[in-house]
């Protein structure tokens, strides 16, 4: 077990502010990993959703999405972002609208210079619902169970933002873990 | 020709910041109109491009495409930023890519509170050119020709940026004609 509580010590205290792009709503999430305990112990600082206004212009949508990150890292000033990897769409026009919106969501960490982190969906819900297929309400459910949530964390887009911040939680762990045991 | 006249009156004086936006080159073009002959005069006042280290990061890229255009808008303040229209793209992928490029460059230009325009490629090529689906040769040669370049602009994605903002110029005189015989 040495090896295990290395990890544990090596980690200490982790902070991961989770990004759900989305075109329309982008969901965020902040968890905060401890090792008071002896298993790491996962609190949620806070999530929401930036919910962009169909009224606005493309770039004033960007330009909001961009400001309320900001200023949420500014407040919360994480140990690293992470993301999901996108590599399909439904088109190459949703791609394209997706990317936009991913594009300010990664400046902002850049701007503030915070390393990012970056997880495939399947990975995602693994981790948190051990199945890489898992539906949305699925996800929600974990999430509000290891975060000991009173309620699933509403809209889904802060559930999944939660989740990439505890995917990424869950992987530093483990390669911590390896390297203290390699 | 009392309408003609009436539509440079219109115009006077235009300043437009042209971005082609690319994921490895992105081209920037500041062209002005002015109407002190009665013909609009478009002069070329900078020109270039933004190269993207390989080494870096996604959002380390991101950074640096936003800051370089950031500076350069802040430096010659124009009265409106254009870009290419894309609704097509090889894949889904890719499409992510540029779309994370272009969600800074607008946001560069929603920061600074400046008007933006879009236009579809074939309207870009067709306003320089006369044909939607010319190559880049003949639009870099086009540019230098209207802006009496002494050489046509390079790489092309800075003759591209040209080509738009003129395009936009353009499109403002011609809607300004149509609303002064309207």
């Amino acid at each position: 077990m040495t090896s295990t509580v290395a990890c544990w010590v090596t980690l200490s205290f982790m902070r991961v502010f989770g990004i759900d792009c989305g075109t329309e709503i982008t969901g965020f999430g902040v968890v905060d990993s401890d090792d008071q305990s002896r298993m790491p112990r996962l609190t949620c600082r806070a999530f929401g959703a930036i919910r962009l206004a169909k009224s606005k212009t493309m770039a004033q949508r960007l330009k909001q999405v961009y400001d309320e990150l900001s200023a949420a890292l500014e407040l919360w000033r994480p140990d690293a972002v992470a993301v999901e990897e996108v590599f399909y769409s439904v088109n190459a026009k949703s791609a394209l609208k997706l990317g936009q919106v991913r594009g300010v969501a990664l400046l902002a960490a850049a701007t503030l210079g915070l390393p990012l982190a970056e997880y495939a969906p399947l990975k995602i819900k693994s981790s948190v619902v051990g199945y890489g297929l898992a539906g949305k309400e699925q996800v929600q459910f974990m999430v509000a169970r290891l975060l000991e949530l009173p309620e699933p964390p509403s809209p889904p887009d802060a559930a999944d933002a939660l989740a990439i911040a505890i995917c990424h939680i869950h992987t530093a762990q483990t390669l911590s873990l390896q390297e203290t045991r390699g």
